[in-house]
């Protein structure tokens, strides 16, 4: 298998820990998302990515985009260890936290949509740090209520093993924290993503340790 | 079952189709997102949903967010007719179409985003609608270069059976349209969406088919 990164990149770090989690060794191909404009908008990368973001996976002759539609893709070629245990309401919850990160915080934060916002609609640091702040924030709070009061949350968010919801959280973890993010407000969210970063399939992923890593 | 849906919300859409198709009959509870301050974020509402968003679907026990989260379940629960057919890697192709709606367009141009561009950054109307044809034009024409060149696309998304990939496509091109984007420029998706929403469980799930449509 091939993986097309970013170190920096949220969505790929979660592809990144699911690869190491099922035990699946894999070529590393870094695109870098700044330099030379961003190399993910060339166009022999955009034969692959139409959307021109990281991550995709390449398996054979399949060529596969969208960190959520890839992890399930592993989930089901090597089942072992699962990602989405339990019963159907079970897999729902891991389903719903991982899309809470997926589609309410990181697509409003992502790389291109700051640009986009100094770029484009002049805002200074600290307007984009307030529209930074507005959407981890508020995602992280209601995350934080999710967590809180559900009994299948153990030492990570379903129950001791890691799923597609510490695989998305851990990341949004580290990324608030690069914006400086008070992390601590959320100390379910805390304990969680900071247990889960310890796991050695979780530390291998993390941005420092890729071959782009600066 | 119950769903806690909005007529407008694209969200509430999809897991209005997926209902339909599998042949579920449900309660509709609507919550107005505009009215009084918007009930999404009323305490009683938030007990259901921490982030204060539609949908939320309730089966028996079972308390549900996240409108992906949710048609995955009734998949696994429902397993007929499929929303996921094929092989791993046909599944990996439907739910990259839909996570490219979800986590790419939609995320950026739901209302609260619009509502705090409009009131916390003093966007004017232009502005505004720069920002939302922005993040649809470049999603749209993403999308349309997936589904142009791949064979298994018929006269749906898939093949010719609804999948996941169109129950997010046909929301997304209908709200497209709300704001005025030439979605013809896009003609493949113009043609999947076009026919897709002529099928009568599409035709049924339509905002104006809703109690509460205005």
């Amino acid at each position: 298998m091939k993986l097309y990164s970013y170190f920096r990149s949220s969505a790929a770090y979660r592809v990144r820990i699911a690869l190491n989690i099922k035990g699946l060794s894999y070529d590393y191909a870094p695109i870098h998302l700044l330099r030379d404009g961003g190399e993910q908008l060339k166009p022999d990368y955009r034969a692959l990515s139409p959307d021109g973001i990281v991550p995709t996976l390449i398996d054979g002759d399949h060529v596969i985009n969208q960190s959520l539609a890839i992890i399930e893709y592993l989930e089901e070629t090597h089942p072992e260890p699962a990602l989405l245990p339990g019963t159907p309401a079970d897999r729902a919850f891991i389903r719903a936290i991982a899309l809470q990160v997926a589609c309410e915080i990181h697509p409003l934060n992502n790389t291109r949509v700051l640009q986009y916002l100094t770029t484009e609609v002049k805002l200074d640091d600290a307007a984009k740090n307030a529209w930074y702040a507005r959407w981890v924030e508020s995602g992280l709070d209601a995350l934080e209520r999710r967590l809180e009061r559900d009994p299948r949350v153990g030492t990570l968010c379903f129950g001791d093993s890691p799923t597609l919801a510490d695989l998305c959280l851990v990341p949004q973890v580290f990324n608030a924290r690069r914006f400086n993010v008070d992390v601590s407000r959320y100390p379910t969210i805390e304990r969680v993503a900071d247990y889960a970063a310890t796991l050695d399939a979780f530390l291998r992923a993390a941005p420092a340790q890729q071959p782009d890593a600066e």
